[in-house]
C-alpha cells in the first residue's frame, strides 16, 4: 500500500512511520499484541487530520484502528497487518468551560485527571472515575462507556457527555447532540456513540456536561469480615437501607492473601471498603459502620486523609499485588447488586473445577466484578479460558453481562450472541453498516 | 384493506374498530389532528399481540402508529389514513420491584405517577418528571426522552433506564441493555431507542433504575421581579454559586398577568419559582434566597407545606391561565443555561415584529423555554409561524435545540436539517432504515 497520496494530505510529522511507534501500537493494556505491525499512524493535531485519514483510508478500503493513550483492557485499539492507526493523541486541549452552563469543550486526547485537575480550579468536576484516570483519555472513556467506583451514585460516562463531533469513515464531520441540558431532536446518535469503540466514527471533539464539585467531607469505613457471602450481604443490606455511598467495594480473600503477601502487612478476610461524601456524608458513614458491624465485620472508621488512604489503598494496590505473583488476565462482568455473593461463589466453584487461580474484586455499590486470573508464563492457557467461559455463562444467566466497563474488543467477541441474541446482533450489525458502508473503522472489534 | 388476517391473530376484544375510538386515534395533545381515521386499533394486553400486529403490518406494509395514552404534545401519536394503531396503553402493570438493585420493571402503558406512588411504599422513587405525569405512560415518556422540572438536578428519562424489550418492525423481540448499574456488551439500543418517537420499534417493557426517596425537607423559594433580564440573571447566580436546586422556574411577565387576570390574585413581574430538597435543603434554600434578593427580586421563602403550594401554582396555574385566553400552541427550544436572558429577549422581539401575543415559561435550571402562542381560532396563522421559525432560529443559532422534552413528531420537520445538517440527517435516516427496512414505523414523524 503506498502511502503517497496520504503522506500528500498531511503535515510530514503528523504521518508517523518509525518501526517503534508501530511496534507499540500492536498493544494496549490488554494483555495481547497483533501479529505484525500496522502501515502507519496518523498522529492528528486537528480535525481536518482525522478527516483526511479517513478519506484516503476509504479511497483505498484500509481499515483503521482509532487509538489514543493505548490504555484500554478488552484490545480494542490494537493495530496489526495492513492497517492505519489514527491517533488522537495529540489532540489534548481544553477549549472551553463555562460555570453557568456547568460544560466544558475539549479534544478527545486530554487525560481524565488532567481535565478534572483543570476544572477544580473552577469550582467543577467531571465525574467518570476509571481507575486508568490518571492515563487514560476522556476519548478512550467516551469510547468505552468508562465506569469506575463512584458509577452507582454518579453514573457513568454516557450521563456526562452532551455533545460530540464526530469525523465518519468517509472523512465527513458531524456534530451529535446538544450543548444544552435538555435536548430530543432527532435519534440520540451521541449515546449510540458512547461504548461504541471506535466502530461507529472518531470522536474528535466532545461537550461535557459537569457538576459542581461535592460540598462537606468525605468519610471513609473498612472493615474484614469472614468471607465473600457475609461482606456481600454486608453491602446488599447497606443499598437496602437505601445509602447511596460514593464508593463501595469489596476484595476477596485470596486477593487480601496476596496483598498481605506483598505489602507485608498482615491481614486477612474479605474487605469491604466504603465512602460517603457531600453534605451529611459523617452521619451516613456512621449508618454504614453500623449496619457492617452488625454483619460481623471487624470496621474502621475515620474521616482523617492520611488513615482514609491507608484503608483505599488495600484496594487500590489489589492489582500490584496480583501481578506480582504472575501474569494477570482481568475480567469485568457485571451483575445485579442483589446476585453478588452468588457472582462471587460462582467464580470460586469455577475456578476450583479447573484448577486455576482467580482473585476477584467487587465494585460492590453497583455489581461489577473483575475476577482476575493469576498465571504464569505469558498466554492464558486452555483451562483459565475454559473457567472464564463459566464465569460469562454463569453472569448471563444471572442477568448479568459480559462487560460492565471495559468493553467487547477483540476479547469478548465469541460470547456477545450469548447475551445479545441472533436478532439483535443482527441488527447491530446493520447499525454499525448504516456509519460505515465500508467496513473499514476497527473491523474485527466489538459487534 | 382486509383486516381478517389480523382478525384472526389477535382476540376479538383487542382488535379495536369502533368509529369512535378510531377517531380519538387521529389527535393527541398537540391541537392537530389526522385528515381522516386510521383503519384499526390494537389495544394490545401481550407482547405477543404487538408482534402479531407487526408481523402482519410488514407483511402487507401498513403504516403503524405506536401509542398509549395520546398525551403528545408533538404529533408523534397521530393515527391518519391507511394506518394502524398499536397501543400499549392496557399493558400497565408493574411486574417486578427490587430495593437492592434499586430497579423495577413495568409494562409501557403504566402512567408515570401512578408507578411513583407504587414505587413509594417501597421507598423508592423513579426521577423522570414531565408535568403531564399524572396522565403521561413511561413509555411515552421513553419515546419522547421526557424531561420536566428536574431535570438539570436529576436528568432526564434516558438516564433512568436500564434495558428495553422491543418489538421490531418485522415482529421480532429483543431485549437492549441490562439489568445492571453498569454494562457496555454492544452498541447501546437502548440508549437510542429513548427519543425515538415510535420509528424504530414498539417498547413492549422496561426495566428502570431507580433511587431512594429524597431525604431531608423541602423549601421553596418564589420571588418576582422587574424583568426577564434581570429574573434570568438572578437564576444564573444562583447555578454559579454551585447551587444545585431540584427545581428552578421563570415565568415571564405577560404570562404572570394573564395569571394575575384568571386568578384574580394581583402579582406582575416576573416570577421565579426555586425548591430545595435533600439533606442541608434549609441552608441551600436561605442562600439561594439572599442572591435572588441581591438581584432585587421580592422574595418569600417557606417550607410550609400550604404556603409553598401557593407558590409553586404561580407555574403550575400558568398553562390553564394561557388557555382562558385562546387557543394555545407551546413551543419547547432549549439553550444553554446562560443565554437564557437572551432567547427571553429574542421571544419578546419576534412576537412584537409578527403582532402575535406569546407568553413564556422557562424551566431556567436546565435552559428550556416553552414559549407559548395564545390566539384565536384553531389554527396558527401564518403569522404565528412566521413567528415561531424565528424563535427556532435563535435558539439554533445560541448553541441551542428546536425540541428540548417534547419531540420533533410532525411539527418539526421542516426546521430539522438546520439543526442537524444534510449529513447528519442522511445518517439518521440510514439508522432508521437498519431497524426498519419497509419504513412502516410511524412514517412521516421524527427524522
Amino acid at each position: 500500500m503506498s502511502l503517497d497520496a496520504l503522506r500528500a494530505a498531511l503535515p510530514a510529522h503528523v504521518l508517523v512511520t518509525d518501526p517503534i511507534a508501530l511496534d507499540v501500537a500492536r498493544a494496549d493494556k490488554s494483555g495481547h499484541r497483533a501479529l505484525a505491525a500496522p502501515i502507519a499512524i496518523v498522529e492528528a493535531e486537528a480535525v481536518e487530520h482525522v478527516q483526511a485519514a479517513l478519506r484516503w483510508a476509504s479511497e483505498h478500503r484500509v481499515p483503521v484502528v482509532p487509538r489514543a493513550a493505548g490504555t484500554g483492557l478488552a484490545g480494542g485499539a490494537i493495530a496489526g497487518e495492513g492497517e492505519l492507526v489514527v491517533s488522537v493523541d495529540r489532540m489534548r486541549r481544553l477549549l472551553d468551560v463555562s460555570l453557568v452552563d456547568q460544560s466544558c469543550v475539549v479534544e478527545p486526547g486530554i487525560r481524565n485527571a488532567e481535565l478534572n485537575e483543570l476544572l477544580a480550579a473552577h469550582g467543577l468536576w467531571w465525574p467518570p472515575d476509571p481507575a486508568s484516570r490518571a492515563i487514560s483519555t476522556v476519548g478512550g472513556n467516551i469510547a468505552t462507556n468508562a465506569g469506575g467506583l463512584l458509577c452507582a451514585k454518579y453514573g457513568v460516562t454516557r450521563e456526562w457527555v452532551l455533545a460530540l463531533d464526530v469525523v465518519l469513515a468517509d472523512g465527513s464531520l458531524i456534530s451529535t447532540g446538544h450543548r444544552t441540558v435538555k435536548g430530543v431532536t432527532g435519534l440520540d446518535l451521541t449515546a449510540l456513540m458512547i461504548g461504541s469503540e471506535g466502530t461507529l466514527g472518531i470522536v474528535v471533539g466532545a461537550t461535557l456536561k459537569l457538576r459542581p464539585l461535592v460540598e462537606g467531607g468525605i468519610w471513609t469505613v473498612g472493615a474484614f469480615f469472614d468471607d465473600e457471602a457475609i461482606a456481600a450481604a454486608a453491602c446488599t443490606a447497606v443499598t437496602a437501607a437505601r445509602i447511596r455511598p460514593a464508593i463501595m467495594e469489596l476484595v476477596g480473600r485470596d486477593a487480601v492473601s496476596m496483598l498481605a503477601a506483598y505489602t507485608g502487612q498482615p491481614m486477612e478476610g474479605a474487605f469491604v471498603l466504603v465512602q460517603t461524601d457531600d453534605l451529611g456524608a459523617a452521619a451516613t458513614s456512621e449508618a454504614v459502620a453500623g449496619i457492617l458491624a452488625a454483619h460481623g465485620g471487624r470496621v474502621e472508621r475515620t474521616d482523617d486523609a492520611a488513615r482514609s488512604d491507608v484503608l483505599v489503598q488495600v484496594r487500590r494496590q489489589v492489582h500490584f499485588a496480583l501481578e506480582s505473583f504472575g501474569t494477570v488476565l482481568v475480567e469485568d462482568v457485571s451483575v445485579p447488586r442483589s446476585r453478588l455473593a452468588d457472582m462471587f461463589r460462582a467464580c470460586e466453584e469455577a475456578s476450583a473445577r479447573h484448577g486455576v487461580r482467580l482473585a476477584t474484586t467487587a465494585h460492590a455499590g453497583d455489581g461489577n466484578l473483575h475476577p482476575t486470573f493469576v498465571f504464569d508464563g505469558t498466554e492464558p492457557s486452555d483451562e483459565i479460558w475454559a473457567c472464564a467461559n463459566e464465569v460469562f455463562e454463569a453472569a448471563i444467566a444471572m442477568g448479568g453481562t459480559l462487560t460492565g466497563e471495559h468493553g467487547v474488543g477483540i476479547l469478548k467477541r465469541r460470547w456477545l450472541v450469548d447475551e445479545l441474541g441472533e436478532r439483535q446482533l443482527e441488527l447491530q450489525r446493520a447499525v454499525r453498516a448504516a456509519f460505515d458502508p465500508l467496513g473499514i473503522l476497527n473491523p474485527g472489534k466489538a459487534v
